[in-house]
């Protein structure tokens, strides 16, 4: 009930009766304790008017300050960290530049960035009790354990329990896609339907898929993989080990490769291949193009074969999504099948802010849950 | 509880409440009227020895001969029909050409084939009350409606009304992929696990998924359909728009198409195909890898995205499975993202009866689920 209240609140008892098909008692019941705990509160009674109105309705709603949360999301040279409220609104944000991608050095750091983040203005410390952290990579969200992250090297690290010690907030971890998709499912896109998809486009190209409801795991612990859909059967080597992957074709490195082979200028970066493209340069325009062309067909592939309610494409990568859009449009209209075309895409840009978000989104879910 | 004793047993009350968390008392008590009408029978008692055994235990079972049900595949030159028992085992099958496709037709000859099925051999008329029937196409089974068949060219034809005039029997209508993936999940590799995919290989490549226990319907109407994931981005045009898709490679059609441009030989057949690779042809034999190849790709695609527990791969295509099998194989290694490697696969051919069953089957769910 805290659930539907927090994701579709404000919200009156009846309705909310309906929706979860309890009894108004049983609803009544149920909200007093969180009334108590300051998690809920009833707001005004709003008047009704004309014949068989009954008595005015008083809406439950969140109390959004009731408690707030930490977010970290932690990448290879930085730390981004917010503080959001319990419907995951984002009250305060803080950087930390990284300066190795050991575990200790990393946990120091998170220590600090999170002592910056309560202990500045707002007075969150006294009403915070968890911390939620997003990593790439494999990991164990029941135990808190990062199994693999290959961009930190990490195996094995028990990050939930370390982060909970130096921060003294019960820790929450997940993989960072999966983080996001939370936050989509519980505040965004994916409030009210049954299945969507969100398509990150960064460095990796990963997805996070919700079915039935439920966050899709991989019973072999893979799922979501759309950057190692095949593309283009004789295209370049994937890392992988296969080829023509739609990360071989529109991962960053992989645009950065093709864009120096295009313009025969090995010290070009990702910023320069994206001056060069808006600047009309026709070689790395292309590079661009097959990019969004490859990410358009891989995000087909999920249409086809689960058909989500809506499809979210985001990223770091987007910040050139002026560069991709019309061709991850063009080439999903192509090969989505029939009915699947009907899909809406938003594609749009995503600051690091919003994956810190997400991480915080799922030490909410975590509180909810327990 | 009837679902669970006709899937996984004969089991014990004792277990039967562990499983469904349910006192033995509950147990108990849902299963008396099922045995009383016939359902469900006691076997008789498994002695038990040692220190702390208790009472004997009675396993319930399923008592298969209760009920019959038809199945029946209508495919565009033929129906093909069985008698199944509640466990889905065929007790009888038969076969009927058509002279041509339109529903009329199609309907007197389907009213002829059961007939034949349940007045032959058997006595099975008495206990028989229900009837599925699966077709390829869109498909809504809540009002047993074929939406669109392309194969046979039918629009919003109220097949289950119709079929159940005729035949006096209660008539339930799927896609014949849903069918068998149906099947799978009830009486086959589906059972005890939470995820799992099905891919049939003929004339088209589909493929029925179950994710979280239950079947990915896909809310625009599309799901499943691995036909149209794109393999090779530079490859053959496709019926659907696109060009490249597996299906566009490894139908039936495009085999054929593929086989005659290899070898000059405009009147070649499918099976000629097959014969000539068979005996070494190299030109025809790559036109098989190939198809294999993308075939493997695309079902790589379905473990890198929703990593189901394991993968069926069948089809009435699959009656040259000898020539795809190495190359599905291989390609799926290939492509599959790490762990997602370790999905098993069973390849294997699956004759027409088996769809007809699982059209049965699909009766049999819809029994129990009423």
């Amino acid at each position: 009930m805290f659930t539907a209240v927090l994701t579709e609140g404000p919200i009156s008892r009846v309705a909310l009766a309906r929706r979860l098909d309890l009894s108004s008692a049983a609803v009544t019941k149920a909200a007093r304790p969180l009334i108590e705990m300051g998690y809920l509160e009833e707001l005004a009674a709003t008047e009704r008017t004309g014949p068989g109105a009954g008595r005015p309705a008083s809406p439950l709603a969140i109390r959004a300050d009731r408690e707030f949360f930490v977010g970290v999301k932690i990448t290879r040279d930085e730390l981004i960290g917010v503080v959001c409220d319990l419907r995951a609104e984002v009250r305060a944000s803080a950087h930390r530049r990284l300066a190795a991608t050991d575990v200790d050095h990393v946990l120091t750091e998170l220590g600090e960035l999170v002592d910056d983040l309560l202990d500045g203005p707002g007075d969150y410390r006294s009403r915070t009790r968890r911390l939620g952290v997003a990593i790439s990579g494999d990991v164990d969200h029941s135990t808190a354990q990062v199994r693999y992250s290959p961009f930190l090297r990490w195996r094995d690290v028990p990050l939930g329990e370390r982060a909970g010690k130096i921060t003294g907030l019960t820790t929450s971890v997940e993989n960072d896609v999966k983080a996001l998709t939370t936050a989509e499912q519980w505040f965004g896109e994916g409030v009210g339907v049954d299945s969507f998809a969100l398509v990150t486009v960064g460095a990796g190209i990963g997805c996070g898929l919700i079915v039935n409801g439920r966050l899709v795991s991989g019973s072999h612990g893979v799922a979501g993989e759309i950057g190692h859909i095949g593309f283009d059967v004789d295209g370049p080597e994937c890392h992988c080990g296969s080829r023509g992957c739609v990360e071989a074709v529109a991962g960053a490195d992989a645009i950065v490769r093709q864009a120096r082979e295009g313009t025969g200028r090995p010290e070009l970066t990702f910023e320069d291949a994206v001056t060069l493209a808006r600047s009309g340069d026709a070689a790395v325009g292309a590079v661009f193009a097959r990019a969004g062309t490859a990410i358009g067909a891989g995000i087909a592939a999920v249409a086809n074969l689960v058909g989500p309610a809506r499809i979210v494409v985001s990223g770091e990568g987007l910040s050139a999504y002026d560069l991709f859009e019309p061709h991850i449009r063009a080439s999903f209209q192509r090969q989505a099948f029939g009915a699947a075309a009907d899909c809406p895409l938003s594609i749009r840009a995503l600051p690091f802010e919003q994956w810190a978000r997400g991480a915080a989104t799922v030490s909410i879910k975590d509180l909810v849950g327990s």
